[in-house]
């Protein structure tokens, strides 16, 4: 099968993905046709009402909640910033404290949002260290707990470079001392459980453009009886919980995509998996200095992630953008700012390495002629940058 | 013509309209093959990012605004929740105090977002009064500023009766005074003029849904220079003022729906005014003891609002569905309420009267068979509703 170079390869499915065409189907009859308002009482706000409750009821199954338990948001971002904010501010009410708990390798929607309640709302917050993989120590965690401590949020699996966290085990601690637990699912959604239970979190986020749904809808899981204010106030929707008219389009499509991506999770995982560790063994082979980032087995199926030295993250995604490859050096969020990844920096990588970082990104559409071809370019790419580099003595 | 009762004779389009076939065609490429995030560097983001540039230029020329103004949001609550909690919080913080003014006649998303600041954060509001028909004095504006009033913010047009307020007057009153003036604009979108100079506003909330685009998507126009903080915190979007990978598809169809209303707006209005002056006076011809709401000409040119008198406002509701046509008896987000608008009670009625309201709102859809269908249907509605009604007393 030969490669479709005017479409592009795409090897960025962290940062977001193309939406199932059995989704946008999904989709397209609650514009035109079943248009209601869910809080109207005519038949065709009934009928809107009875999708959006469907929508929630077959996602609470995939995380084995209660349906009530699902709060549909406009985004990952929302939901991070709901649980954080939502739960920072209701326990403070209740007199439990103002001390947070958080990783430094958290996705800006996640740090920056503990950071404006540090800044600006008088809260406290211990941002823990992680290995060189990564990951986060649950024992340091137990050791960061104080009396005042009224929320801890730690990310399920790190965008920029894969590392899945122990949640189970931090959850378990969290639950144990009484504390509500939130963890940043978006990256994980769609390749790893989602079981709320199995995983001791009273919070959980996700978004749907991350599984082949699309942009602008996510939802937080808020197990009952977890302290949370609304931030979005106005209409009695979600319960009180998250105001506006509901995006009832995007609540199916989020439902059926999520609903995809967990009854084809173990063959796309399986495929995804081979071709990334295909990538991997290629790349390590194939190009002298070059580092895997993220930890070696703890890391999600898709995800390729590399420090490439005496080379600019940015120089390298520009050289294989003019071969048809969609590839990022992190979070795409950040993308625009020139300083180094907080996560990469957090690892323990300087900046002039951390600079080099490259981020391969697999999903489902991907074939093996695609990753041979990112085999073929990439080592002659580096090669070029490195020739023009001050910084690279090859060996002699 | 005849009427299609299967498909129904809708005539809440406050409440929320179908989404406009040409808007779903504009919407549709960037789901499965301009599925880039904007964020990205590479072709296919850069792509996603100038169609969301555009979307933002086309939005910004309707509104006489420049693009950097536009936020996009999830929706018209997000807007006026990021309007007031951002502005508050942002003036309060450079000291220049902490009351705010606004209206008693407020949409939910306003004056539940005013009265959270006030009772969880510190805040102090004033809730102006309304006159008989809605509408609010900008001499009381100019009474209630206080040395410490940070914001004022009164809607354009009311969703429950219509009514449209002085905003360039009470804009201009602001601005003499140097207080950021918000003004929720999302029943007014896709019926009157936006530009926002001649309207004297520095903030100004949209939702897409109002205006045959869908829902999940609105926007907030600041003013360059006015205060506001980012209340969702994350990544770098919308300039910071906004975090969360932008839904580029929705944003597309806003900027699509709202180019569509203005390029079309005389033609509509003229041709729902009359059908809605039709409405008006044969509901007052043929129903006894009816009340049109609202100001009688300084009203939005779709809305027909009403009391009816000895008849409880759910059972007019489901009488007209099982005659096919989808009515409500105020703000959908409030129609699980039992309570009496807030809306009514402010403009003076009492309980048992606001409990009767009826509000139809007519679209670029409807015909003058289906306006006579209700003018033929209804008479015999209130007419039986009342038979039963202990409260109804006929004229001998």
């Amino acid at each position: 099968m030969a490669i479709d170079l005017e479409k592009g390869v795409y090897l960025d499915h962290a940062a977001t993905t193309p939406v199932d065409q059995r989704v946008v189907e999904a989709m397209l009859p609650f514009w035109t046709e079943r248009y209601g308002n869910p809080s109207s009482i005519y038949r065709l706000g009934r009928d809107a009402a009875k999708a959006l409750n469907s929508a929630r009821e077959r996602i609470a199954g995939i995380l084995r909640a209660d349906p009530s338990e699902i709060i549909f948001t406009s985004c990952g971002t929302e939901s991070d910033n709901l649980a954080i904010r939502g739960a920072a501010f209701a326990q403070r009410a209740r007199g439990k404290g103002n001390h947070i708990i958080t990783s430094s390798v958290e996705h800006h929607a996640v740090g920056h949002t503990v950071e404006q309640l540090v800044k600006k709302f008088g809260f406290e917050a211990t941002f823990l260290p992680v290995d060189h993989y990564g990951m986060v120590s649950p024992d340091e965690v137990a050791r960061a707990i104080r009396p005042d401590t009224v929320l801890i949020t730690i990310m399920y699996a790190n965008n920029e470079v894969g590392t899945i966290q122990p949640i189970a085990e931090i959850g378990r601690i969290a639950k144990e001392r009484g504390i509500p637990f939130h963890t940043d699912a978006v990256q994980a959604g769609g390749a790893l459980s989602l079981d709320v239970n199995a995983l001791n979190v009273d919070l959980l986020s996700l978004s749907a453009h991350k599984f082949y749904g699309p942009k602008g809808v996510g939802l937080l899981y808020a197990r009952k009886g977890t302290p949370l204010w609304p931030m979005q106030t106005g209409g009695s929707q979600e319960r009180n919980r998250r105001a506006g008219t509901e995006n009832v389009a995007f609540a199916v499509g989020m439902a059926t995509a999520l609903e995809l991506a967990y009854a084809e999770l173990e063959q796309t995982n399986n495929r995804v998996r081979a071709l990334r560790d295909r990538l991997i063994a290629g790349v390590l082979e194939r190009i002298p200095d070059v580092e895997l980032t993220g930890h070696p087995t703890q890391r999600l199926p898709n995800s390729a992630s590399f420090v490439v030295k005496y080379v600019e993250g940015e120089a390298m995604l520009l050289s294989l953008d003019m071969k048809g490859i969609f590839a990022s050096s992190g979070s795409a969020c950040t993308s625009m700012s020139l300083s180094p990844s907080h996560v990469l920096t957090a690892m323990g990588f300087p900046p002039e390495i951390a600079h080099g970082s490259l981020r391969l990104t697999l999903g489902k559409g991907n074939t093996e002629e695609e990753i041979d071809y990112v085999l073929d370019v990439l080592p002659e790419i580096i090669s070029r940058l490195r020739a023009m580099s001050p910084l690279y003595q090859p060996a002699a």
